[in-house]
């Protein structure tokens, strides 16, 4: 190019978030409304379990529905190994797929069904905040105790210490303890598997 | 397609998070080498600046450089409205984009250089936890009062009280107050200009 190479362009400023092509066959074999907590907690581990099986990323999942009709939206799972991308967590993954197909950033917009994102454990310091910013006015939890660390070895980081109340401030509603034991199932699952937990700084 | 149309498909499950065209020529038109902190955060001042102005995001920016040696790896914005994706903030943006031009989602692996992360204020409750999970040694900031908040409206949500020493246990340092008053005045000039402030549940 006789010296005018740039050393930015456009393909080494982008970056794609995605799922994986079993992902997307499994959210066509959904129905299209999951009606009961059990029913899109269900679907989510499903996600969750079958992401590190496949080796498509961590075991975690989160679902976007609409949360008076339990219409699907979409079902993200974590993806920080394969888009080498500490920020595609799955909760991250799924409300961004959720918001490029609905077009729009605010899921809180005025005129919109109210939207819920349904985990497959509490989120992390990051993905608290991305819950606030995204819109959505319930977040639905398998649990949020100290059994994910415990089991898996992965970083939560320092939730802040009032988040509940945080959530409540910012109506956005909180559903605990859904299929709890059947989300530890699936860490246990995972732990015993030998997955890699990627924390940051192993350097 | 005679009955067979699926709901999900490869174009639908995936965002991309990119750079305005002007973002890309000026990264282009910077020094391989940022030497002082002044040095880096005006740079980032600029694209915050420039990011308004050209309407394609917030007024913020932040870049990864590497910490000792100030060679720039990539400066990101704010891409939330352009891309309707509410976790698009500049950090976000910057870290992943860092992350895939070295092909590694953890930039504290070993072998590495220590990685900085430069921001035109302090990280909102979301970047916190991102910068946590980035792999960066070192976080700059212009300031962390309630400046920014003040004078645009854009929301931080509830940080972590203890962030400061959160960053230190897991020897990320920190430095504050670089340049604070320029990027004050980005702020003011943003509000200035009537620039649209995107809180979530808007509706």
């Amino acid at each position: 190019m006789m010296g005018n190479e740039q050393r930015f362009c456009k393909e080494n400023t982008s970056v794609i978030l995605d799922l994986p092509a079993w992902a997307i066959a499994a959210l066509n074999d959904l129905p299209e409304y999951l009606a009961s907590a059990e029913e899109r907690m269900s679907a989510v581990l499903t996600f969750a379990r079958m992401n590190f099986r496949h080796k498509t990323g961590g075991p975690f999942a989160a679902g976007v529905f609409e949360r008076d009709s339990g219409r699907l939206v979409v079902i993200g799972v974590n993806r920080v190994l394969p888009c080498t991308c500490s920020s595609a967590h799955a909760e991250i993954t799924a409300l961004s797929l959720a918001q490029k197909q609905l077009g729009l950033y605010d899921l809180g917009a005025a005129g919109l069904p109210a939207y819920q994102l349904v985990v497959n454990w509490r989120p992390c310091s990051m993905c608290f905040g991305a819950v606030l910013w995204s819109g959505v006015r319930s977040l639905m939890i398998a649990g949020a105790g100290p059994e994910q660390e415990a089991i898996t070895g992965f970083d939560e980081g320092p939730l802040h210490p009032a988040w509940r109340s945080e959530l409540a401030q910012r109506d956005i509603g909180l559903q605990e303890n859904i299929l709890q034991q059947e989300a530890v199932e699936v860490f246990k699952e995972f732990s015993a598997s030998g997955g890699l937990v990627y924390n940051a700084r192993l350097g």
